[in-house]
């Protein structure tokens, strides 16, 4: 039985919205924010807070879009660490650069707040479930405060190291092989097709094979059912490749088949698709070779 | 039960070996050709037949390295089909352009021999073990005279179209992912390296996220244990994905992930990796970014 707590979820899109709901459910008073206000009024609706932030907060979860808007929620004008009392903890699990979240920790450090680098994992359905996966690190007291949180939201917490960093570094090397699997799905799917190889086919034969992936056996199905409602958008991938290639960048690292496959990603912006579920990458090429994807049923 | 055949195994490497064992373990009597003597005498003394082949033979397995010699050994000088008898089978394993297997079977056929599309996927040990995946096209006579042998040497035969080409389509479609997934876990484990992700670790952690493939269970321990032992080599990949991209620019088809990992097999030929196994690409990028794999614990 873990500890109830005062928490705050800041950010209640997708992933944010289900923590926020993994919280109360485990009997956390929670207080939810957003920029959006019909979120906020949604999670109010549930049983949740609004409003100010208690002054005796124990857990502050920041699930934003990325290293910028986490450094304005914690630091910004109203930044929340100024209110934070000593010994409470911020769980930061937006996809950011390592050397972000050492300087995050240092900086909360100062405020005798502790950091928790702890990037997240499985989309918005488990994060509703409470079943997400953690890729966290930071030091044994950030872990000690934020335990009942992680209890509440994941099934899987990897502890990776005992500061800051290798949580967003273990999260970069999963985004590089996920973005990277999504778009080689696509260009393998698409390549089938033009040597008639049916969709469906592709899914039923290469799940089964040698040449899948966890992305391939997740995404492929939506090409196949024409449905690119965003579980996941294309916008994530020029953010979150971008982030890797920066890294690799600072490392003298050099990516080559994550640079192709974000190019491809862009292609995809460009053609207007960045709200679509990530799966409309095949959109790419299906228009490049002129392939006609499978259309919804609906 | 299944009907014992007369059947021939040509090529008696690490898969077209297993193949011939596993044609003798069923029942069939089965004979053993190939360019290196000492591969057809262990064959001998596992209880297989060589020498010249009989007239009646049921069953011809091609399990050469690639489309020249699946050829030659059909209609070269010598070749067999000239000597089998009508209504016998070609099976042929090697991964060729779905084109050059439709020109087999049209050649095949005019000489009244069933041509069976059978490209195989699975690696040496299930080969040995008689549980390979086969991605077969063919017409439903090829299938019929093919089927004891099919049994003996495959746990799943994916039944993809009435004539050649769709088994060779979806294999090439499996080997731009799997040559993809091998280079991207490559990256993706040395990306992490240079962030101070530990080998072990990524497999550890990778394994059980969305960025996980097949290939990457199956190869990044290889590098974690520094065993370069060729289970498959690096010199399948230039093969297997220039066959992918000449197929690919034949149908005016853009697949720019498959060209970029191709460039870094050649370069892992070019730094005399080619007869290692294919997780030496990790070698590519170490090299590039200053890093040091793990060791080999013998």
């Amino acid at each position: 039985m873990t500890e109830a707590t005062k928490t705050a979820v800041i950010g209640l899109g997708s992933m944010g919205y289900g923590m926020a709901k993994s919280c109360l459910r485990a009997g956390h008073r929670t207080w939810g924010a957003d920029i959006n206000p019909e979120a906020v009024k949604r999670f109010q609706g549930e049983g949740g807070e609004t409003g100010a932030l208690p002054s005796d907060l124990d857990v502050a979860v920041i699930v934003v879009l990325n290293a910028a808007q986490t450094e304005a929620v914690l630091f910004g004008e109203s930044g929340i660490v100024a209110t934070l009392p000593k010994g409470a903890v911020v769980i930061s699990c937006a996809t950011v650069p390592p050397a972000f979240a050492r300087d995050m920790e240092a900086r909360c450090g100062e405020a005798g707040v502790h950091y928790l680098d702890a990037p997240i994992s499985g989309g918005a359905a488990k994060a509703a479930a409470g079943a997400l996966s953690i890729m966290a690190s930071g030091t044994p007291e950030a872990f000690a405060a934020a335990r009942p949180v992680l209890d509440a939201c994941a099934e899987t917490v990897f502890t990776l190291g005992d500061a800051a960093g290798p949580g967003s570094a273990m999260k970069a090397v999963n985004q590089l092989l996920a973005g990277v699997h999504i778009a080689a799905m696509a260009e393998a799917m698409t390549f089938g097709m033009t040597q008639g190889v049916d969709p469906a086919q592709f899914v039923e034969v290469i799940s089964k094979c040698a040449g899948t992936s966890w992305m391939l056996e997740n995404r492929a199905p939506h090409i196949v059912d024409g449905d690119y409602t965003p579980r996941s958008q294309i916008n994530i991938w020029p953010k979150d490749l971008g982030i890797v290639l920066d890294v690799a960048k600072s490392a003298g690292f050099s990516a080559p088949i994550t640079a192709t496959a974000l190019q491809q990603y862009m292609v995809a912006v460009g053609m207007g698709l960045g709200h679509e579920d990530d799966a409309a990458i095949a959109k790419v090429y299906a228009r490049n070779a002129g392939l006609t994807l499978p259309e919804s049923k609906d």
